[in-house]
Protein backbone atom coordinates (compact mmCIF):
# COMPACT_ATOMS: atom_id res chain seq x y z
CA UNK A 1 0.00 0.00 0.00
CA UNK A 2 1.66 3.40 -1.38
CA UNK A 3 0.20 6.98 -0.05
CA UNK A 4 1.72 9.73 -2.16
CA UNK A 5 1.18 12.22 0.63
CA UNK A 6 3.66 10.10 2.77
CA UNK A 7 7.42 11.03 2.87
CA UNK A 8 8.91 7.73 2.57
CA UNK A 9 12.40 7.36 4.63
CA UNK A 10 15.23 4.82 5.46
CA UNK A 11 17.15 4.80 9.11
CA UNK A 12 20.61 3.85 8.46
CA UNK A 13 21.50 2.56 11.35
CA UNK A 14 19.13 1.85 14.79
CA UNK A 15 20.90 3.78 18.22
CA UNK A 16 19.21 5.78 20.40
CA UNK A 17 17.90 8.94 17.93
CA UNK A 18 16.96 6.83 14.92
CA UNK A 19 15.01 4.41 17.67
CA UNK A 20 13.19 7.76 18.83
CA UNK A 21 13.03 9.11 15.35
CA UNK A 22 11.28 5.99 14.40
CA UNK A 23 8.90 5.64 17.43
CA UNK A 24 7.66 9.64 16.22
CA UNK A 25 7.25 9.51 12.31
CA UNK A 26 5.60 5.62 13.16
CA UNK A 27 2.76 7.87 15.29
CA UNK A 28 2.78 10.87 12.76
CA UNK A 29 1.28 8.41 10.17
CA UNK A 30 2.89 10.88 7.75
CA UNK A 31 5.85 8.76 7.15
CA UNK A 32 6.69 5.44 6.13
CA UNK A 33 9.81 3.85 6.77
CA UNK A 34 10.24 1.96 4.01
CA UNK A 35 13.37 0.52 5.36
CA UNK A 36 15.73 -0.11 8.47
CA UNK A 37 19.19 -0.88 7.89
CA UNK A 38 22.13 -1.56 11.32
CA UNK A 39 25.21 -3.25 10.53
CA UNK A 40 24.17 -6.01 13.00
CA UNK A 41 21.40 -7.95 13.88
CA UNK A 42 18.74 -6.75 16.07
CA UNK A 43 15.86 -7.38 17.67
CA UNK A 44 13.01 -4.60 16.52
CA UNK A 45 10.45 -3.21 19.03
CA UNK A 46 7.32 -4.77 18.54
CA UNK A 47 5.84 -1.54 17.09
CA UNK A 48 8.62 -1.87 14.14
CA UNK A 49 7.98 -5.52 13.49
CA UNK A 50 6.40 -4.47 9.81
CA UNK A 51 9.33 -2.41 8.97
CA UNK A 52 11.97 -4.06 6.39
CA UNK A 53 15.07 -4.85 8.34
CA UNK A 54 18.42 -5.40 6.69
CA UNK A 55 22.24 -5.90 7.54
CA UNK A 56 23.25 -5.20 3.80
CA UNK A 57 24.15 -1.89 2.63
CA UNK A 58 22.87 -3.42 -1.28
CA UNK A 59 19.52 -4.13 0.15
CA UNK A 60 18.66 -0.80 1.05
CA UNK A 61 15.23 0.49 -1.16
CA UNK A 62 14.85 3.87 -2.49
CA UNK A 63 13.80 6.47 -0.42
CA UNK A 64 13.47 9.50 -0.54
CA UNK A 65 15.13 10.19 2.51
CA UNK A 66 17.96 8.24 4.29
CA UNK A 67 18.69 8.96 7.77
CA UNK A 68 22.14 8.01 9.18
CA UNK A 69 21.99 7.92 13.18
CA UNK A 70 25.33 6.12 14.28
CA UNK A 71 28.47 7.44 16.28
CA UNK A 72 29.75 10.89 15.07
CA UNK A 73 33.40 9.44 14.18
CA UNK A 74 31.84 6.84 11.96
CA UNK A 75 29.93 9.13 9.83
CA UNK A 76 32.08 9.98 7.50
CA UNK A 77 33.22 6.20 6.87
CA UNK A 78 29.97 5.38 6.72
CA UNK A 79 28.87 7.57 3.96
CA UNK A 80 31.89 6.97 2.40
CA UNK A 81 30.68 3.41 1.72
CA UNK A 82 27.01 3.86 0.75
CA UNK A 83 26.79 2.05 -2.75
CA UNK A 84 23.80 4.13 -4.14
CA UNK A 85 24.16 7.73 -5.11
CA UNK A 86 22.65 11.18 -6.13
CA UNK A 87 19.99 10.46 -2.86
CA UNK A 88 19.45 12.42 -0.15
CA UNK A 89 20.93 11.48 2.61
CA UNK A 90 21.39 12.94 5.61
CA UNK A 91 22.96 12.69 9.62
CA UNK A 92 21.60 13.80 12.85
CA UNK A 93 24.65 14.72 14.58
CA UNK A 94 24.64 17.73 16.38
CA UNK A 95 28.39 18.29 16.01
CA UNK A 96 29.35 17.11 12.84
CA UNK A 97 29.67 19.20 9.60
CA UNK A 98 27.62 18.41 6.36
CA UNK A 99 30.39 18.20 4.52
CA UNK A 100 31.57 15.43 5.98
CA UNK A 101 28.66 13.23 3.74
CA UNK A 102 30.62 11.75 0.97
CA UNK A 103 29.27 13.41 -2.17
CA UNK A 104 28.03 11.61 -4.60
CA UNK A 105 24.77 11.96 -2.61
CA UNK A 106 23.04 14.59 -2.05
CA UNK A 107 24.07 16.17 1.57
CA UNK A 108 21.97 17.25 4.60
CA UNK A 109 21.38 17.46 8.49
CA UNK A 110 18.39 16.65 9.90
CA UNK A 111 19.54 17.17 13.78
CA UNK A 112 16.75 17.14 16.73
CA UNK A 113 18.15 19.40 20.12
CA UNK A 114 17.91 16.36 22.51
CA UNK A 115 18.99 14.18 24.77
CA UNK A 116 18.56 10.38 24.10
CA UNK A 117 18.09 7.39 25.97
CA UNK A 118 16.64 4.80 25.12
CA UNK A 119 14.80 3.96 27.85
CA UNK A 120 12.91 7.28 28.37
CA UNK A 121 9.81 8.59 26.43
CA UNK A 122 9.75 11.32 24.69
CA UNK A 123 7.33 13.88 23.26
CA UNK A 124 9.23 15.47 20.13
CA UNK A 125 6.37 17.81 19.22
CA UNK A 126 8.40 20.38 21.43
CA UNK A 127 12.19 19.04 20.22
CA UNK A 128 14.07 21.87 17.89
CA UNK A 129 14.60 19.95 14.89
CA UNK A 130 17.18 21.77 13.24
CA UNK A 131 17.75 21.08 9.50
CA UNK A 132 20.05 22.01 6.65
CA UNK A 133 20.42 20.30 2.81
CA UNK A 134 22.60 21.72 -0.20
CA UNK A 135 19.66 23.01 -2.28
CA UNK A 136 15.75 24.55 -1.69
CA UNK A 137 14.19 21.38 -2.63
CA UNK A 138 15.81 19.27 -0.03
CA UNK A 139 15.50 22.38 2.38
CA UNK A 140 11.83 21.99 1.75
CA UNK A 141 11.50 18.29 2.22
CA UNK A 142 13.42 18.30 5.09
CA UNK A 143 11.34 20.93 6.84
CA UNK A 144 8.46 19.10 5.64
CA UNK A 145 9.78 15.81 7.19
CA UNK A 146 10.37 17.63 10.91
CA UNK A 147 7.03 19.17 10.72
CA UNK A 148 5.74 15.38 10.67
CA UNK A 149 7.18 15.57 14.07
CA UNK A 150 7.38 18.93 15.60
CA UNK A 151 6.30 22.47 15.95
CA UNK A 152 9.45 23.58 16.12
CA UNK A 153 11.90 23.49 12.99
CA UNK A 154 14.70 25.37 12.40
CA UNK A 155 16.86 25.58 8.95
CA UNK A 156 20.27 25.98 10.79
CA UNK A 157 24.05 25.98 8.77
CA UNK A 158 26.84 23.87 10.05
CA UNK A 159 28.79 26.55 11.69
CA UNK A 160 25.76 27.69 14.10
CA UNK A 161 24.66 24.44 14.66
CA UNK A 162 28.36 22.93 15.99
CA UNK A 163 27.55 26.47 18.44
CA UNK A 164 24.20 25.28 19.72
CA UNK A 165 25.45 21.46 20.20
CA UNK A 166 28.23 23.25 22.72
CA UNK A 167 25.81 24.90 24.37
CA UNK A 168 23.74 21.43 24.44
CA UNK A 169 26.58 20.03 25.88
CA UNK A 170 26.74 22.46 28.26
CA UNK A 171 23.30 22.86 29.37
CA UNK A 172 22.70 18.72 29.19
CA UNK A 173 25.97 16.51 29.82
CA UNK A 174 27.56 18.54 32.11
CA UNK A 175 24.78 19.74 34.19
CA UNK A 176 23.67 15.76 34.13
CA UNK A 177 27.30 15.39 35.47
CA UNK A 178 26.96 18.19 38.30
CA UNK A 179 23.33 16.13 39.28
CA UNK A 180 25.44 12.86 39.32
CA UNK A 181 28.15 14.05 42.16
CA UNK A 182 25.18 15.67 43.68
CA UNK A 183 23.52 12.54 44.09
CA UNK A 184 26.65 11.19 45.22
CA UNK A 185 27.60 13.36 48.10
CA UNK A 186 24.00 12.74 48.61
CA UNK A 187 23.94 8.91 48.85
CA UNK A 188 27.01 8.99 50.76
CA UNK A 189 25.19 11.09 53.50
CA UNK A 190 22.11 8.93 53.53
CA UNK A 191 20.43 12.06 52.61
CA UNK A 192 17.63 11.55 49.93
CA UNK A 193 18.31 12.66 46.14
CA UNK A 194 14.76 13.52 45.83
CA UNK A 195 15.50 16.41 48.29
CA UNK A 196 17.49 18.14 46.14
CA UNK A 197 14.09 18.03 43.02
CA UNK A 198 12.13 21.37 43.74
CA UNK A 199 15.26 23.20 43.72
CA UNK A 200 16.34 21.80 40.26
CA UNK A 201 12.99 22.24 39.42
CA UNK A 202 12.89 26.13 40.09
CA UNK A 203 16.45 26.28 39.00
CA UNK A 204 14.85 25.50 35.18
CA UNK A 205 11.80 27.36 36.11
CA UNK A 206 13.77 31.11 36.84
CA UNK A 207 14.96 30.66 33.34
CA UNK A 208 11.10 31.73 32.05
CA UNK A 209 11.52 34.79 34.35
CA UNK A 210 15.14 35.61 34.66
CA UNK A 211 18.60 35.65 32.55
CA UNK A 212 20.78 33.36 33.79
CA UNK A 213 22.83 36.10 35.28
CA UNK A 214 20.16 37.70 37.07
CA UNK A 215 19.30 34.26 38.38
CA UNK A 216 22.90 33.28 40.38
CA UNK A 217 22.69 33.06 43.76
CA UNK A 218 24.99 30.98 46.22
CA UNK A 219 28.63 31.37 48.11
CA UNK A 220 30.25 31.93 44.87
CA UNK A 221 28.47 35.14 43.98
CA UNK A 222 28.43 36.53 47.40
CA UNK A 223 32.54 35.70 47.78
CA UNK A 224 31.65 33.58 50.99
CA UNK A 225 34.97 31.73 51.52
CA UNK A 226 33.78 30.30 54.87
CA UNK A 227 31.19 28.30 52.64
CA UNK A 228 33.42 27.26 50.06
CA UNK A 229 36.22 26.36 51.96
CA UNK A 230 34.04 23.96 53.73
CA UNK A 231 32.65 22.68 50.58
CA UNK A 232 36.02 21.85 49.34
CA UNK A 233 36.89 20.39 52.57
CA UNK A 234 33.98 18.07 52.13
CA UNK A 235 34.70 17.03 48.92
CA UNK A 236 37.06 14.18 49.19
CA UNK A 237 37.59 13.82 45.38
CA UNK A 238 40.16 15.86 44.10
CA UNK A 239 39.09 16.07 40.56
CA UNK A 240 36.03 17.19 42.26
CA UNK A 241 37.45 19.52 44.54
CA UNK A 242 39.31 21.09 41.59
CA UNK A 243 36.08 21.23 39.01
CA UNK A 244 34.40 23.13 42.41
CA UNK A 245 37.08 25.56 42.49
CA UNK A 246 37.31 26.48 38.57
CA UNK A 247 33.21 26.43 38.78
CA UNK A 248 33.80 29.30 41.30
CA UNK A 249 36.28 31.29 40.15
CA UNK A 250 34.51 31.26 36.26
CA UNK A 251 31.17 32.62 38.52
CA UNK A 252 33.30 35.17 40.65
CA UNK A 253 35.02 36.27 37.04
CA UNK A 254 31.55 36.70 35.27
CA UNK A 255 29.62 38.62 38.00
CA UNK A 256 32.98 40.52 39.02
CA UNK A 257 33.23 41.73 35.23
CA UNK A 258 29.59 42.04 34.64
CA UNK A 259 27.82 43.28 38.06
CA UNK B 1 -6.88 40.28 67.91
CA UNK B 2 -5.11 37.34 68.99
CA UNK B 3 -5.28 33.76 67.99
CA UNK B 4 -3.85 30.97 70.16
CA UNK B 5 -3.56 28.16 67.43
CA UNK B 6 -1.42 30.51 65.66
CA UNK B 7 2.72 30.36 65.94
CA UNK B 8 3.75 33.73 66.42
CA UNK B 9 7.41 34.57 64.45
CA UNK B 10 9.38 37.45 64.57
CA UNK B 11 12.04 38.07 61.01
CA UNK B 12 15.06 39.51 61.99
CA UNK B 13 16.35 41.00 58.34
CA UNK B 14 14.24 41.43 55.57
CA UNK B 15 16.55 39.72 52.48
CA UNK B 16 15.16 37.15 50.17
CA UNK B 17 14.69 34.22 52.27
CA UNK B 18 12.77 36.21 54.78
CA UNK B 19 10.50 38.02 52.20
CA UNK B 20 9.57 34.51 50.81
CA UNK B 21 8.93 33.09 53.75
CA UNK B 22 6.70 36.16 55.18
CA UNK B 23 5.01 35.69 51.86
CA UNK B 24 4.24 31.76 52.59
CA UNK B 25 3.42 32.66 56.16
CA UNK B 26 0.95 35.27 55.62
CA UNK B 27 -0.84 33.21 52.78
CA UNK B 28 -0.70 30.14 55.05
CA UNK B 29 -3.14 31.88 58.12
CA UNK B 30 -1.11 29.83 60.55
CA UNK B 31 1.75 32.02 61.49
CA UNK B 32 1.48 35.37 62.65
CA UNK B 33 4.50 38.12 62.24
CA UNK B 34 4.14 40.14 64.81
CA UNK B 35 7.56 41.32 63.76
CA UNK B 36 10.06 42.67 61.31
CA UNK B 37 13.28 44.14 62.29
CA UNK B 38 15.71 45.24 59.47
CA UNK B 39 19.47 47.22 59.94
CA UNK B 40 18.28 49.91 57.81
CA UNK B 41 14.93 51.04 56.32
CA UNK B 42 12.87 49.44 54.09
CA UNK B 43 9.72 49.94 52.03
CA UNK B 44 7.76 46.75 53.05
CA UNK B 45 5.49 45.65 49.95
CA UNK B 46 1.55 46.31 49.86
CA UNK B 47 1.22 42.80 51.62
CA UNK B 48 2.96 43.41 54.43
CA UNK B 49 1.92 46.88 55.61
CA UNK B 50 -0.03 45.86 58.57
CA UNK B 51 3.00 44.12 60.37
CA UNK B 52 5.27 45.96 62.65
CA UNK B 53 8.56 46.90 61.90
CA UNK B 54 11.70 48.45 63.53
CA UNK B 55 15.40 48.94 62.85
CA UNK B 56 15.71 48.98 66.74
CA UNK B 57 16.88 45.61 68.31
CA UNK B 58 15.54 47.03 71.69
CA UNK B 59 11.90 46.98 70.18
CA UNK B 60 11.49 43.69 68.72
CA UNK B 61 8.58 42.32 71.07
CA UNK B 62 8.16 38.82 72.34
CA UNK B 63 7.76 36.30 69.45
CA UNK B 64 7.89 31.78 70.05
CA UNK B 65 10.62 31.86 67.33
CA UNK B 66 12.90 34.59 65.47
CA UNK B 67 13.87 33.92 62.16
CA UNK B 68 17.22 35.35 61.04
CA UNK B 69 17.82 35.85 57.20
CA UNK B 70 20.67 37.90 56.71
CA UNK B 71 23.86 36.66 54.89
CA UNK B 72 25.62 34.06 56.39
CA UNK B 73 28.86 35.54 57.03
CA UNK B 74 27.25 37.67 59.55
CA UNK B 75 24.76 35.21 61.52
CA UNK B 76 27.20 34.84 64.08
CA UNK B 77 27.99 38.63 65.27
CA UNK B 78 24.20 39.18 64.96
CA UNK B 79 23.24 36.71 66.83
CA UNK B 80 25.82 37.73 69.57
CA UNK B 81 23.97 41.45 69.62
CA UNK B 82 20.50 40.04 69.95
CA UNK B 83 19.53 41.91 73.47
CA UNK B 84 17.15 39.27 74.51
CA UNK B 85 18.15 35.70 75.97
CA UNK B 86 16.50 32.05 76.21
CA UNK B 87 14.21 32.24 73.16
CA UNK B 88 14.24 30.10 70.12
CA UNK B 89 16.35 31.90 67.58
CA UNK B 90 17.13 29.54 64.31
CA UNK B 91 18.72 30.60 61.42
CA UNK B 92 17.68 29.61 57.59
CA UNK B 93 21.34 28.86 56.49
CA UNK B 94 22.48 25.71 54.19
CA UNK B 95 25.83 26.21 54.90
CA UNK B 96 26.05 27.17 58.70
CA UNK B 97 26.12 25.41 61.87
CA UNK B 98 23.84 25.15 64.83
CA UNK B 99 26.70 26.12 67.01
CA UNK B 100 27.48 29.39 65.18
CA UNK B 101 24.61 30.92 67.35
CA UNK B 102 24.93 32.47 70.73
CA UNK B 103 24.42 30.49 73.21
CA UNK B 104 21.96 32.99 75.82
CA UNK B 105 19.34 31.97 73.29
CA UNK B 106 17.90 28.49 72.09
CA UNK B 107 19.65 27.66 69.19
CA UNK B 108 17.90 26.38 65.69
CA UNK B 109 18.00 25.79 61.90
CA UNK B 110 15.04 26.78 59.74
CA UNK B 111 16.52 26.14 56.59
CA UNK B 112 14.35 25.71 52.84
CA UNK B 113 16.11 24.01 50.57
CA UNK B 114 15.27 25.93 47.52
CA UNK B 115 17.19 29.06 44.98
CA UNK B 116 15.69 32.33 46.57
CA UNK B 117 15.52 35.42 43.90
CA UNK B 118 12.98 38.50 44.90
CA UNK B 119 11.22 38.57 41.38
CA UNK B 120 10.57 35.12 41.01
CA UNK B 121 7.42 33.77 42.79
CA UNK B 122 7.62 30.23 44.53
CA UNK B 123 5.09 27.41 45.73
CA UNK B 124 5.92 26.65 48.69
CA UNK B 125 4.33 23.51 49.35
CA UNK B 126 7.13 21.18 47.99
CA UNK B 127 10.32 22.70 48.87
CA UNK B 128 11.99 20.78 51.47
CA UNK B 129 12.59 22.45 55.82
CA UNK B 130 15.21 21.30 57.20
CA UNK B 131 14.84 21.95 60.64
CA UNK B 132 17.31 21.29 63.86
CA UNK B 133 17.23 22.52 67.55
CA UNK B 134 18.33 21.41 70.61
CA UNK B 135 15.42 19.92 72.35
CA UNK B 136 12.61 17.87 70.99
CA UNK B 137 9.64 20.88 72.18
CA UNK B 138 11.62 23.28 69.82
CA UNK B 139 12.44 20.81 67.38
CA UNK B 140 8.36 19.81 67.35
CA UNK B 141 7.67 23.66 67.38
CA UNK B 142 10.04 24.14 63.91
CA UNK B 143 8.51 21.17 62.95
CA UNK B 144 4.80 22.47 63.46
CA UNK B 145 5.77 26.02 61.82
CA UNK B 146 7.21 24.62 58.59
CA UNK B 147 4.37 22.29 57.88
CA UNK B 148 2.22 25.59 58.16
CA UNK B 149 4.03 26.40 54.53
CA UNK B 150 5.27 22.98 53.38
CA UNK B 151 4.36 19.54 52.84
CA UNK B 152 8.19 18.38 52.81
CA UNK B 153 9.66 19.19 56.58
CA UNK B 154 12.98 17.21 57.72
CA UNK B 155 14.84 17.04 60.67
CA UNK B 156 18.58 17.63 59.55
CA UNK B 157 21.59 17.80 61.39
CA UNK B 158 24.46 20.91 61.02
CA UNK B 159 26.71 17.91 59.21
CA UNK B 160 23.75 16.37 56.94
CA UNK B 161 22.67 19.99 55.88
CA UNK B 162 25.49 21.16 55.38
CA UNK B 163 26.41 18.38 52.63
CA UNK B 164 22.71 19.23 51.40
CA UNK B 165 23.87 22.27 50.90
CA UNK B 166 26.95 21.61 49.37
CA UNK B 167 24.63 19.42 46.23
CA UNK B 168 22.52 22.07 46.35
CA UNK B 169 25.12 24.69 45.26
CA UNK B 170 26.17 21.87 42.42
CA UNK B 171 22.73 21.16 41.27
CA UNK B 172 21.50 25.10 41.27
CA UNK B 173 24.66 27.21 41.41
CA UNK B 174 26.83 25.70 39.03
CA UNK B 175 23.92 24.10 36.93
CA UNK B 176 22.75 28.01 36.22
CA UNK B 177 26.38 29.30 35.65
CA UNK B 178 26.22 26.65 32.96
CA UNK B 179 22.94 27.88 32.03
CA UNK B 180 24.98 31.46 31.79
CA UNK B 181 27.60 30.43 29.60
CA UNK B 182 25.39 28.95 27.40
CA UNK B 183 22.90 31.53 26.96
CA UNK B 184 26.30 33.87 25.60
CA UNK B 185 27.46 31.32 23.22
CA UNK B 186 24.04 31.15 21.78
CA UNK B 187 24.03 35.44 21.45
CA UNK B 188 27.25 35.30 20.50
CA UNK B 189 25.84 33.26 17.50
CA UNK B 190 22.78 34.73 17.26
CA UNK B 191 21.06 31.79 18.12
CA UNK B 192 17.72 32.05 20.70
CA UNK B 193 18.72 30.46 23.62
CA UNK B 194 14.84 29.09 24.05
CA UNK B 195 16.16 26.44 21.78
CA UNK B 196 18.00 24.97 24.46
CA UNK B 197 14.69 24.93 26.61
CA UNK B 198 13.25 21.61 25.65
CA UNK B 199 16.67 19.63 25.87
CA UNK B 200 17.04 21.67 29.97
CA UNK B 201 13.54 20.37 30.29
CA UNK B 202 14.46 16.93 29.58
CA UNK B 203 17.60 17.08 31.34
CA UNK B 204 15.71 17.17 34.34
CA UNK B 205 12.48 15.10 33.77
CA UNK B 206 15.17 12.21 32.87
CA UNK B 207 16.22 11.79 36.34
CA UNK B 208 12.53 10.95 37.27
CA UNK B 209 13.54 7.36 35.61
CA UNK B 210 16.98 7.53 35.46
CA UNK B 211 20.26 7.80 37.52
CA UNK B 212 21.91 10.76 36.80
CA UNK B 213 24.16 7.94 35.67
CA UNK B 214 22.51 6.06 33.42
CA UNK B 215 21.68 9.61 32.15
CA UNK B 216 24.53 10.65 30.62
CA UNK B 217 25.56 11.24 26.83
CA UNK B 218 27.22 13.06 24.88
CA UNK B 219 30.83 13.80 23.48
CA UNK B 220 32.69 13.15 26.71
CA UNK B 221 30.75 9.58 27.61
CA UNK B 222 31.85 8.20 23.90
CA UNK B 223 35.41 9.74 23.80
CA UNK B 224 34.35 11.47 20.71
CA UNK B 225 37.79 13.90 20.62
CA UNK B 226 36.95 15.59 17.57
CA UNK B 227 33.94 17.05 19.07
CA UNK B 228 35.57 18.35 21.88
CA UNK B 229 38.67 19.39 20.33
CA UNK B 230 36.03 21.18 18.42
CA UNK B 231 34.22 22.78 21.08
CA UNK B 232 37.56 23.92 23.06
CA UNK B 233 38.37 25.99 20.01
CA UNK B 234 34.98 27.15 19.74
CA UNK B 235 35.28 28.79 23.04
CA UNK B 236 37.31 32.24 23.19
CA UNK B 237 37.60 32.48 27.08
CA UNK B 238 40.21 30.69 28.75
CA UNK B 239 38.20 30.22 32.17
CA UNK B 240 35.63 28.42 29.76
CA UNK B 241 38.00 26.17 27.88
CA UNK B 242 39.47 25.28 31.47
CA UNK B 243 36.22 24.25 32.80
CA UNK B 244 35.11 22.19 29.64
CA UNK B 245 38.45 20.28 29.92
CA UNK B 246 37.28 19.32 33.78
CA UNK B 247 34.07 18.66 33.12
CA UNK B 248 35.01 16.33 30.31
CA UNK B 249 37.44 14.40 32.25
CA UNK B 250 35.50 14.36 35.45
CA UNK B 251 33.09 12.75 33.20
CA UNK B 252 35.50 9.88 31.56
CA UNK B 253 36.96 9.20 34.53
CA UNK B 254 33.31 8.56 36.32
CA UNK B 255 32.21 6.17 33.66
CA UNK B 256 35.93 4.75 32.96
CA UNK B 257 35.15 4.03 36.67
CA UNK B 258 31.95 3.00 36.26
CA UNK B 259 30.97 1.60 33.32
Amino acid sequence: MYFSNMINVCLLGFGSVNFHLATAFVASKKVMINCIYNRSEIELPETFKNIPFTTKLKEIPESQVYIIGITDDAIQSFSNAIPFKNKLVVHTSGGVSISKLNSKNRKGVFYPLQTFSNSSELDFSKIPICVEAENEEDTALLIKLGSTISENVQKINSNKRETLHLAAVLVNNFTNHLFYIASEITKENNLDFSLLQPLIKETVQKLKTLNPIEAQTGPALRNDNQTIEKHLHLLRDEQQRELYKQLTESIQKTHGKKL
